[in-house]
């Protein structure tokens, strides 16, 4: 925490800001270990260019604050949303912001949050920036549940079968993911949890965030898509194929392969020096030469850490460059209406000399055409 | 929603705003029907004055809105995030937005959304406000979650005993319900839904957002406190009560019936015409004279509807008038560190002469000190 902490505010002596306000709930957990969920009762975190971080919290929450945050850090309690004027979150956070100078505000910062800060606000995501590039513990961390989540997709593939059903998922493989890392941690907060084990048959695969049906079932064919996206006690992980049952529909086989090729070009690009967007556009303008660039309808990859999710984008118009310690999914797909989706997705970070993996799984159309029982 | 749409354009109207903009996942769901969970990839609507809402959406979630929304909306898809210039949200949002006039804002919209309003943005909170007084069809969908959560309650309290653990209360009673709520709703959400089956002993009741313990378990005497705060396809709930163990430590008696009597306060105070803080401040009023006045540390209750969290507020700061039609969960507190937390919650929708409670439990210290096998 301390590294981190040294980190953003070496960004912020470097920008002359006196401080940043972040209201980002991984960016704090990122500060400070505590996690929350968003509700209507604000959780500001101030970060003075020196000196300890200020959080401005309800009263309510003073106690599970104490209990779960870690290194120094100064609490500014107030009275409940809404409060009468001079008990507010916004008298605390006066309190709570330097003297003088200009404020560094996250991009997302509520506008509301950002007015108090009385015209010092300047826009900008240092504590983003510093995220991006993993440490050691981090690393392992974020090793710990690939682990997890590639032997998890390892037993979907191995027990999948037509009929197979999103409930039957959940309770058996869903559970056993919690139940493990509950028994590795103990203490683990459940406030730094979300496990998806999901799958999408050939009837929605292609339209890939629609995995809203409770009881998806497997089908006698393909396409389906796993959705294994998960954070585990605080940090990200992903593992997903494209399987078929038994039988692979012709109009199937060339989008698989065409995908698994942008795949191989994407993880090939990855490069420290390169930039992000280049691998994005040589991934799409493989899709495009294939007679298939309508169905790119999401970039090739992103971040991972405290979250399964996160900047920065192996993305058109993301000029990040690559550095080793950055953690990415690589994720090329195509959608195709009618026929489905075809992506994979693993969890790699960045090295001198290019990709280490942290997940597993089939790489083959072979491999993938499982023989359900 | 076509009465919900023309609810908010009539406010827009008499504001002399030409349209209103709002990122906030649950004014969308209250307006459009669609749910989404919130990721970097921004989900703006504009909602004009007059005429159809558009709705600035990545281009990846097009099929997943068009499956889910209901009423008519006009969609503008952006590339993906980010995106080079001239296919990012910042652009579509540009499109969507009326060539003049003031543009409402949500308080709480992201900052650089709030500047891409291009200096005609005005913070306001027309959506939430038009979200307060309940149709009789929201009212219904409400009335149904809070007795699923009832009868889930009631069943927890039969079955509590020492050394019950939070696992074994997820795995029956949170199951349940969750499979009650699927086999009435065959097309539910499952991104709004939200179930907590949670318990709190004596050991941390004190501290009511400390619910982080993954295997809490119930122990002889008490005070334990129960979350019961849910939202089931789209419809929140909340029913909580403090219960005890086959005995009651000698310090929790007086809390408990000093609680009791502020519930009594409260739900007698919540009349139409009456001001939100007025209820409030009876009930902590009632508590300082009994010499617990440092244990109240949240306000009397919340609003609930899409969520089961929202304004308007029983809260001193929260000068809303109390309308028939609104409901509210109604639950006073008090939290003793080294003795435990003591609450009730009961969810409630006013009428023309007081309360109706949608919610039920026991009542008295007697009926909840439960004789556990």
């Amino acid at each position: 925490m301390a590294d981190r902490l040294q980190k953003v505010q070496g960004m912020l002596e470097e920008a002359g800001l006196a401080a940043h306000v972040t209201a980002d709930v991984d960016n704090i957990l990122w500060l400070t270990n505590f996690a929350n969920f968003v509700h209507e009762r604000p959780f500001i975190l101030v970060i003075p260019a020196q000196g300890v971080p200020r959080f401005v919290v309800p009263r309510l929450e003073l106690d599970h604050v104490e209990v779960r945050h870690v290194g120094p850090l100064e609490v500014f309690a107030y009275a409940e949303y809404p409060a009468p004027p001079g008990r507010t979150w916004a008298d605390r956070l006066a309190d709570a912001l330097p003297r003088a100078g200009r404020i560094g505000a996250d991009s997302r910062l509520p506008t509301v949050f950002f007015n108090a800060l009385g015209g010092r606000g300047k826009l900008c995501d240092p504590v983003e920036k510093a995220r991006e590039v993993k440490s050691p513990y981090e690393l392992g961390r974020i090793a710990y549940g690939c682990r997890l989540k590639s032997e998890a997709h390892d037993r979907l593939l191995r027990e999948a079968h037509p009929g197979m059903g999103q409930a039957t998922i959940n309770a058996t493989i869903g559970r056993e993911v919690m139940a493990r890392m509950v028994a590795d941690n103990p203490n683990v907060n459940p406030y730094a949890v979300k496990i998806m084990t999901l799958i999408q048959n050939a009837d929605v695969s292609h339209d890939p965030h629609n995995f809203t049906d409770l009881d998806m079932k497997m089908k006698e064919g393909g396409p389906h898509v796993t959705v294994f996206n998960s954070v585990l006690n605080g940090y990200g992980a992903e593992v997903e194929r494209t399987f078929f049952l038994n039988r692979v529909p012709e109009a199937a086989r060339r989008p698989f392969e065409t995908m698994l090729e942008a795949r191989r070009i994407v993880m090939e690009g990855m490069r420290p020096g390169r930039t992000l967007e280049d691998v994005d556009e040589a991934a799409a303008a493989h899709f495009r030469k294939a007679g298939l660039g309508d169905g790119v309808i999401h970039r090739a990859g992103h971040g991972m850490g405290v979250t399964a999710h996160e900047g920065p984008y192996i993305a058109r118009g993301d000029r990040t460059v690559i550095q080793p310690g950055m953690v990415f999914s690589v994720e090329p797909g195509i959608y195709l209406p009618g026929v489905g989706g075809f992506r994979f997705s693993d969890t790699v970070v960045v090295t001198e000399d290019g990709l280490h993996r942290l997940t597993w799984g089939p790489e083959t159309l072979e491999d993938l055409t499982l023989t359900g029982r």
